[in-house]
């Protein structure tokens, strides 16, 4: 049983033993602490970097050294409390936050809990051992990282709580919004959602790039203005990187160098490039950068932003549900993982745990 | 005829003589320089300013000295053009930006045309020889104040692109409003406006006061979440000041004291309390701005936001319509002004030109 | 014995018993915790706020409800360790940073936790009981609230560290200074302090306003451009006025109605004015503050400013030995205090407590 | 005769007309202009896009098609003024801002003439016909680019004006530095006048890498605190980086590839990163600053901080001297380029004109 642990309880989880080795099969559950919850899962959104340990076994610099649950975008329904907890019920529905920061150190105290030096996030190897996630049918969770939904709300519907509190941190991250020209550069889940996130933040136009039609047929539908496909359409390109360059924010979602190279013709001076995708080794022109004044600026995960995803969802005023591919019975995950894998054919796979 | 101008043309106008003194009558137009357009004004809303001309003969120290044509919130039909002009045509619809920067003083250089030492602004008596306005048959523009609109766009909705200009405006001055909760103290036109700004802008929650019921209804008709009258409901806003208050932004759209000192109970330490509204004399307590760090803005007309204005009206992310009272024959000037001053039975009154 | 703890230890202090009621008299001193020091207080500066409660018996809604010790600007010898304790040693001379926030409200994991919702301030009655200060003999602190000074540092310049801070803190809440026009309205101590934070952060010129020519020249003396005597040469003012407002950045540091009025005349469209001095009931003209769009910025105490004073007065690039007018002996406090709350004879006034 | 013109007046200048092509030939100077003046330039510093004009003949893409007068860092005396001109008289004294934008492109409007459409700037070849510099005797330019100093001003000190505002205008982009713990990559010219600037600014901790202990030991002359040679000292850069990063801001000065890929490592998370060295092409890994939510912020040239680095020569607040190597007279600008070439021999060269 994973991870040597000697609970009594047990669940069926979906475990990542290596490149390609995917097994659903029993892992550990302790036993309820007083701040916290026990969760059936219902809803599991497949991300990129779930995909990375499945394809690869690594995300980068960070390896799968031992067997470990996946998952960080997840819904459920409380099924126990703790003793301390008063803000939820059995039978209240959630959206689960899959970050746990220590609190105490230099960072957390700066109000900077994103780069928490102890951070525990749900299905992530970057720590040894490693944080298992909530891929599994039965989890136990802090109590505080629950975000209550209306009875009733759509578990689906959720689970995309988690990628869209990535993309609405990245859009707090460019600074307003309202009346600005946005590129967005890839149009996967996050491209898309970051589509939704910009709107939602008053963006007067919003022009999508991508080298699939479907992914940019995608992008149109919720929410872009104007679609590029940079493979046919280079030219359009050109076109944006006159006077200096034509967009004040840019969302580069892809990672690819080409896309980011890219960006910098068309960012006009002073723009802001905000650097969402998990890009490797890229080669930049600094020049570039330096004489138009670019803003490049990272962002990662999210802070307050997991509570205004859900709100957003709850009042319906962003609605990832086109976005949806289908959803799969969790003891099919290799299945779902591999359609995830296919971006020809999946935008978002979920796996269904009740 | 007004101004002793000895221009051979003429148009009717609405001019404003004196406090209670308005008149239709001729005024003067110019001939159409090159850079200029020739306008058949369309309809004109008016503005909180154009009824203190109206009932006080003045806006605080700024007085009416001299008949001078009112209205600043218009749009209209272009009729002929000058030689230089090439962004637009005869039979376009344009929306009219009041203001005209002088583009060479300290401000104006240093990006900060709203504060132009010279600036020519619509239907203000701000200088002298007072500015005449919008509210005549035919006027003379230059080509660069006009906006284009989609043709057969409703000229009506198009004149509300001024004041949803001076909200988008304020919402910039408060930075990102992504996942804030919001209070508009005030629900006119302005405030109104202020509420559809800040839904456009990633509000999560907006919450509007008001004295009367009637305005709180329209508040929560055109996207407000929560209405509060304060003088029925004093309770709730004592109930916003737990833990130091609640809100991350206000707008201040009232220009009254008690507005203002509730809202500085009511936000949050570090909070931005935008202040929108042109109130006179106040009393605050400077202890509670500095014990709870308050950032006070002051946010004066617009600049690039009357584009962004006007692209959220083209593209219906923002409809102003529900606010429209009634569309009144200019000829009748005098009864839409004596309704637009009345609080309980208009919100926003327009003339109608054609 | 003072809050009728039941300590065995006890030591001198200067305990406020209402207005004008000082004595020096013991205070409990309670038993070293694991995380505590031990200090024996060196020098303690006489604040605003400390002489309010003297002379007042309260600082506006705050009230002197029981006997407390007053004093938060101190520094002192550590004379014991606590068991946990190892970033201090018996014999280190340090300035103690009088704020310790929870840690855990809203406000503290927001990172801002100057607006601690339980926070604990040495010498203050905002909190019932009253949080007793550092003036007296012997007092038992957290290490974690210590800075370390050099071994041989002044102890009378380091009791000039928290006073700094607030300054300091004003500063950082203005922006970048570097290149600004800067008006400091109110020469006392923390105008004085302000000067030369806005200095060391790079301001161009400086401008100090006072009714009082000796503080004026102490400005002057200490860093300040231009001094102007407001109730002497208000024509000067007038001056500054000219072409909407001079100043890029106001610190407004005396409080008074007169001067925050003033600095709304002087200040630039879209200037920053710091209100720094604890003012009660002002009246402003809220237009003013709309139509140039001034951002006026509460600013209260300091977070890791206190860090950054301690190494600039290590360094020495801030001075603050000037402002110092005498060192009392704590025993003869009633005298300090009266001397401290006559303007036309004191600066700073410290008491010495070895 | 340059450029073909058909002055009747000429004057000595220095002239690139291709890689290592330096001559020192008449070149004409035109009447002067209603808002002209006519100056005997004083000294004249040679910074490295003078170099890579000489030693390369182009700077990246930029490349010399045509002779042209090198120099933008300059110093006068005017000897003769237009009929508008008021603020300038003969004999003045002045230090000259080399550029000059439209005023009327859409980046001016918007208060970024740095990024002007058409913008000036003295010694440049990146418009053609490429734009003559300041070596020469005699130069007709703008008033307006005329910064006037005091009778007697030191005509070398003021020569540093150009390449201080470059790195004012660094500081400027980075935001506040008061308390923050700065790093400086490259200590050539620019690096070190960063330290000054990052010092008058208010930065508490300054470090200095090089690959070159003579360069560390002029950063640790002129105010840095720490200096690091990279080459000989990398574990001193992988202690920065604990805890994910030591420094608030780095400013990259060299332009290296490895000096960025470290910034990155020992830049704190939300670290400011302002790229001021003109860097080629660079292998940057994505991830980290995704990761670390890095700011990398390009910088160039300046805007009103000319103004304040005039002020701050002035005040004495920075005193650039000890980084002046030699003046050299302009006669033999070619042993003057050499030297400057040298970096174990050189940090700034200036050609005299007197």
């Amino acid at each position: 049983m994973l991870n040597g642990q000697t609970s009594q309880r047990s669940t069926l989880g979906v475990v990542c033993h290596a490149a390609r080795v995917l097994k659903v099969e029993p892992v550990p559950v302790p036993e309820i602490g007083e701040t916290q919850v026990e969760l059936a899962i219902a809803a599991g959104g497949i991300c990129g970097s779930d995909l990375h340990y499945y394809l690869d076994g690594r995300i980068g610099a960070i390896e799968v050294r031992q067997p470990f649950v996946l998952g960080h975008e997840f819904s459920a329904t409380v099924t126990a409390i703790g003793r301390a907890v008063t803000a939820l019920q059995v039978g209240d529905r959630v959206a689960v936050n899959p970050a746990r920061a220590c609190g105490t150190c230099s960072y957390c105290q700066a109000g900077l809990q994103i780069h928490c030096l102890n951070m525990l996030f749900y299905g992530s190897a970057m720590r040894f051992p490693h944080v298992s996630g909530g891929f599994r049918q039965m989890l136990v969770a802090e109590a505080a990282q629950c975000e209550k939904l209306p009875a009733d709300f759509d578990l689906a519907r959720a689970a995309f709580a988690e990628p869209l509190a990535v993309c609405l941190h990245a859009v707090e991250r460019a600074g307003p919004l309202s009346g600005r020209r946005i590129l967005v550069t890839g149009c996967g889940p996050i491209g898309a959602l970051t589509i939704m996130a910009a709107r939602y933040a008053g963006a007067s136009e919003i022009t999508v790039t991508d080298v699939s039609d479907s992914a940019i047929a995608m992008g149109l539908k919720i929410g872009a203005d104007i679609g590029v496909n940079v493979s046919r359409e280079p030219e359009k390109m050109t076109a944006f990187s006159a006077n200096k360059g034509s967009f004040d924010v840019v969302f580069e979602c892809s990672g690819h160098q080409s896309a980011i190279r890219s960006a910098m013709d068309v960012i006009r001076p002073r723009g802001i490039l905000v650097l969402v995708g998990l890009g490797g080794e890229t080669q930049l022109m600094i020049n570039t950068a330096v004489a138009k004044e670019i803003d490049m600026r990272g962002t990662f995960r999210f802070g307050t932003e997991f509570r205004t995803a859900v709100q957003a969802l709850v009042s319906g005023r962003i609605n990832p549900m086109p976005l949806l591919t289908e959803i799969i019975p969790f003891r099919e995950a290799q299945r779902a993982f591999d359609l995830a894998a296919d971006r020809s054919r999946a935008m978002k796979v979920q796996l269904a745990f009740a």
